[in-house]
């Protein structure tokens, strides 16, 4: 036979579960969305449409839900570690699971009286995490990250100094907005040792955020590579289980309104948005010494 | 000729404006998308494609930006106002022209030192502002509004005692999860007699805002309807100068996922959602005495 | 009590259903979006939440399918004619249902053998339709319509001559492409006195698209409004039985690129294509003495 | 410095061209929307913000619009690899030039008279092309594809004999609707040694086009994976120039409605369909000694 299968993989995306815990009055929730990727020694279902080894896509689902109740939902990254691992060890045939998760965030809404059930979609950008457990090796690798978290500077921003060829007419700037929206995925250190806790993944998640925006407020910028590396290396720097990060950045650029034609100035006050097209800036910033991983294209991600 | 020309209005949708106040150090930001649309006397351009009496498209599009600079944007509703005022007094064909603006809303990103020029997206729904102005008659109407602000409440909310006829297979509940997506318009009893004020229109969108999540946290609800109307009334009853409310409320539902199959209780703690099909329930609130005046449709608003 | 209920509906919305008729090996598919919105006597259940007269939306869904076992699915239109007719004489409390169908279109695959199971999706736009009956009057509006058909004149198209004030900073042309998506929707004058046809509602259907598409390509035009009065009287004269005919047409520009600082000229040959700003132009067409009923805004349609 | 920076890219996304060619009365045209992504060389721009090697990504887009003008577009594999190599070869700091096109189909509306410039869009899937050149090796990498793609077998398909486990409810059937959104990329085996030919690209898409379409409806199925593999297989037993071809199929699940409540059989009549979750079949298929090198995820591809 001519052909020969490469890489595949199998499993049901998108499974969408809200989970609610009550304690008594007050409920917290997590909204997610899990999408499963398992893949072994599946040639048989591709040649000969054998399904004896196939663990069925809906099976994936309901167990996403059956956990949720089971273990609830203390993290998305500890919950994919969860099943992730289930997968693998409850059939031989799986040698290797990906689960990535979507996590959606909500605030109370504040009410007069005690209660502690009512809640409001909150945020722009939604939290996500992959966890890939690999059987044969006892391997884990974990990934954090964020997408769609759009942000602003109105000043503290130039480009200049660049190659111009024959096709360059755009002109050099001292003071321009910078604005982009950011979709990280940082890949942390741990071996999968112990029990994933609660705080540990959820308040990483919240300090990460937090460089990230930090990083990005404060960098005086002469081009959004050099905001990219700032905001990628001071995530490394200040948190010492996380030794990559992939940042994509569009440049959702804002151009300057042209008002001469009606006579009057545009001192940097009023600009128009385009959507396309737009500068796209990706890269890695790694700890020294670290091997790279993380996946080059984070628009899948996860 | 056997065929007459009826309603017909043009301009430009979509125009997107982003002005900035630069208060020493300290920006501050509007994010706006405005729609124009104008109608009149235009019978010639649809008969003959005479332009005579047209004003192009393109030419409503300068107008805001150009008007975002020699104005400001005090609010959504006193630029459109602004702008429909331009419209009908400046040229001589049209008659009426109605303004629609979506605000984005963005937060600081919080620094340690005095900075003042960075800024976060925020909020996941839609600020709406609609005003149209009649020439003839002097006429303003004022519609503000919201989109996509998603709520939801994880008990307190019962369905049961409904209708069954040979196609009903929905069993009954005390305990369910209500989930919606708000979409809703009021309408502003305003003459447009004064000068329009800041504080004004962004108060009262806010105050408006805290209404609607009010009212959806504090209902103890047996269906979506009685919530509806619970959140339109409220408003109207705490706001003198709103008369007519028009709320749209998919039903974002959420089902219990069926556990008993791997001998686990569900008890109202694991939920899917649903993205299709979904209920879809709609209303408006008047004041007592008040004349309809906002769209039955609010999907296009604005 | 100082408020009041006003206009209110309520139904299940994006019913999705697949109809299969087998005709021996060859199957005949038709492949729905189902959208049902009930009103009448409906007070009850918003002011106290009661639900004693209302059919549950999952009810209305779970007739769809029972709907389309029992009688198939001749036409979008015939068939949303008869769950509009069911509701209303079903059900006491119910005076009107609006039942609005969005179909999608499907290709057979060509195959060496007899085959007749494999399709594909085909066409880019989508056929929609709503039927109304008030139950009362025994009133039936049915409309016809479709949206996202998207054309483009590569000449033939000239703009010129129009309105200078202030602000107007755009160049005539005589000479450019015109391109829009075509949003469209039609009134049939029909009483419901008899069956619904299959071959009626199609056949009109694909005659009406063609119309359309006809003028566009064969209409010299001067404006984008004449090019939409020649479509919509073109329908009307040539069909006996539509009277009224909305459309809504977003320019969908296509700027010349400007080649000149690398010494090209640009005969007509490369133009970018714009997302937002666009110009939207939007008409009613009528015949003489109709009078007008289809929305102005046909976004929501169906 | 604790950090260094990893794989990274630049350039201009979502540039939208359009060309005409004038034949006389005869035009015809290519819709494309072009992603440039430029690497080497970049520490500089990332570490200091010195933008000394950094061509603009305002550049990149106005060289789409002039190559468009020089060299047409004969097809979209060429029109990228005549980028990739000008990026590469025209700039000392560019090591690698990654060129990705959209193209979108337009039909002719057919006219009565000899009119040839009208044009409407048509199919619903994206031909897709990407072309990687590296000057250091002067090594090329053309991958070809189409996405949203899709298609449904009404029958033909069964599934049963899979694995069971505590969570797994799914029934086994015989008969079913397979449906699925064909993602595709396949690599030729071409080393840019000649010219670029229009018929050789534009035809080969439309060959392996052909391929999965008739595997599709060809093959009786017992899973989705063997399907997929039939595709692949086919275009590479029946392609000499392609090695490699990459598939990711979402299942468009259509579930048969329970119709038995209302006392009605369903034999494979009415189906709903569902958004979500979806299983996803992903896989590779080579030729025997090919090695793999299309991406694994596909949905940013291009």
């Amino acid at each position: 036979m001519p052909t020969v299968l490469g890489q595949n993989q199998y499993g049901k995306a998108e499974t969408r579960v809200v989970r609610v815990t009550r304690d008594g009055p007050v409920h917290h929730i997590r909204d997610l969305n899990v999408s499963i990727a398992l893949s072994g020694a599946m040639d048989d279902v591709h040649l000969s449409g054998s399904n004896a080894r196939v663990l069925p896509t809906d099976t994936t689902k309901n167990t996403v839900f059956a956990f949720a109740k089971e273990y609830g939902v203390a993290s998305p990254e500890g919950f994919a570690a969860r099943l992730a691992h289930h997968f693998v060890t409850g059939q031989e045939a799986i040698g290797t699971a990906r689960v990535r998760v979507e996590e959606y965030a909500w605030d109370r809404i504040p009410t007069p009286g005690p209660a502690g059930h009512s809640f409001v979609r909150s945020g722009r950008e939604t939290r996500t995490a992959q966890v890939t457990f690999d059987g044969a090796g006892g391997r884990w690798q974990v990934l954090s990250g964020l997408k769609g978290l759009t942000v602003m500077n109105t000043t503290d921003s130039e480009f200049h100094g660049y190659v111009k060829d024959r096709y360059t007419t755009l002109p050099e700037t001292r003071d321009r907005i910078l604005a982009t929206e950011v979709n990280a995925c940082w890949r942390h250190a741990w071996d999968g040792g112990g029990e994933e806790d609660k705080d540990e993944w959820d308040e990483a998640f919240e300090r990460t955020r937090g460089h990230l925006l930090g990083a990005f407020a404060e960098t005086y910028s002469f081009s959004l590579q050099q905001t990219l590396y700032a905001m990628g290396s001071r995530v490394i720097e200040q948190t010492p289980g996380i030794d990559e990060i992939r940042l994509s950045l569009p440049n959702k650029h804002h151009f300057l309104a042209d008002l001469a034609p009606f006579g009057l100035a545009n001192d940097n006050e009023v600009y128009y948005t385009a959507d396309r097209p737009y500068g796209l800036i990706e890269a890695t910033v790694l700890r020294e010494g670290a091997t790279a991983a993380v996946p080059v294209d984070l628009t899948n991600l996860p």
